[in-house]
């Protein structure tokens, strides 16, 4: 599969190699790929030319390192399109997955300054606050915080939460949600998020804050979600104006 | 501003103290915060509490800690908003920033499979290739590599580039740039980030994949961008169909 008479460089013929073996699946996420010694005999090419085609496809975050154990292949990641306002559990649904909740807290708290502000409320006003591990295919994708103005979203058990909040909201209390403001971030997991998504210290993670609210644009509800950046991204179409 | 009678815990009446601090802007982004012994002997309390109030306000990132030197205030993020498809230099210059750029290479390639896929153009055919590290008021804000179709967009130079490639697109060449497809991932920092971005290693970034086209839905571009996370944060209305 390496023509050394090519005019390409044989280290960007080992990548596109190892590109399209990702490609067709015979490399799956999570396999380890041959070592640079493995590489390197198998094609009778130098080890420097090896390392170059990995720290190509490193770089590009098609595989990625562990110290001490190889190189192996990304994990495929889910993509959330963010052209409409869905819950968690609507979007995994729709990709035939199947979500569960591990539901860590629920209670009514009292609003604290920033969220009373986010929220439109009084200081101190009633707030449920429900703490979740969201889960596709039992695999803990994120870390869910929401908080929801108790005066306007009545009647919320552990039950509801843990079918669909959305759909209590909707069918059962007829309330019309209209839309969200969402801010999307990067940064580095806290120690919650490491325990509870079960990922490694240092993982990156993508914070999301979204301000929901109804037809007539009172918010009811602020969420704040870190989902694992190692099997979430998102995607959204653009027009130019 | 502690009042010991409340019914408000401590820890809390001392995070909301220094949150409303930074909101009024007594404490400015970077600015390092009294250490956990001035506050217990300031306001009375023991370190516990205070311990307590600053690792709530690291979690919900508003504090970073560096470690031997101690805990500050976070820095204030660039919002960008992605329901327009808009360039770095028109979306910049809308927030009064200077932009500029430190073009690291200019040539014309031939596209990999993957480019060429994207591109919808035959392997090995012609691609400009620009990196680029794009600067806002002389801060790196992103590490940008640009590929862009050299048979559809023609007679690009370095200092096109250097100005603004999308008003080159429309103005010069009268071709209509309609919508852009996009992807946003975060991820560690690799060695090229870390370098040309000037950023600790480790630190997260945000990672977005932008496929734009013209009208006729022809794509003419590629645009792999990596954004500092310390200094973006994107914002989207989302709308609930």
């Amino acid at each position: 599969m390496i023509d050394k008479n090519s005019p390409i460089p044989i280290y960007h013929q080992l990548e596109e190699n190892i590109k399209s073996l990702i490609k067709n699946g015979n490399l799956k996420p999570g396999d380890i790929i041959p070592s640079e010694r493995e590489y390197a005999e198998k094609y009778e090419i130098s080890r420097m030319t090896v390392r170059q085609a990995i720290s190509n496809l490193v770089n590009e975050r098609l595989l990625y390192r562990i110290k001490g154990r190889g190189t192996f292949v990304m994990e495929k990641k889910i993509e959330q399109n963010l052209q409409g306002l869905t819950s968690f559990t609507e979007d995994m649904r729709a990709r035939g997955m199947q979500t569960s909740n591990q539901l860590l807290s629920f209670e009514i708290i009292p609003a604290n300054k920033s969220l009373a502000d986010d929220l439109g409320i009084s200081e101190h006003g009633p707030v449920y606050e429900i703490k979740r591990v969201r889960l596709a295919d039992q695999i803990p994708m994120a870390l869910e915080k929401t908080y929801i103005s108790a005066n306007l979203v009545k009647g919320l058990t552990e039950e509801v939460v843990q079918d669909s909040l959305y759909k209590y909201i909707e069918d059962t209390l007829q309330l019309k949600i209209s839309g969200a403001f969402q801010l999307m971030e990067a940064a580095v997991a806290n120690e919650e998020e490491v325990k509870y998504l079960e990922i490694p210290e240092n993982s990156p993670i993508l914070l999301m804050k979204r301000t929901t609210h109804f037809e007539d644009n009172t918010v009811f509800e602020v969420v704040q979600s870190s989902y694992r950046a190692d099997r979430y991204k998102f995607m959204i179409d653009l027009k130019r104006f």
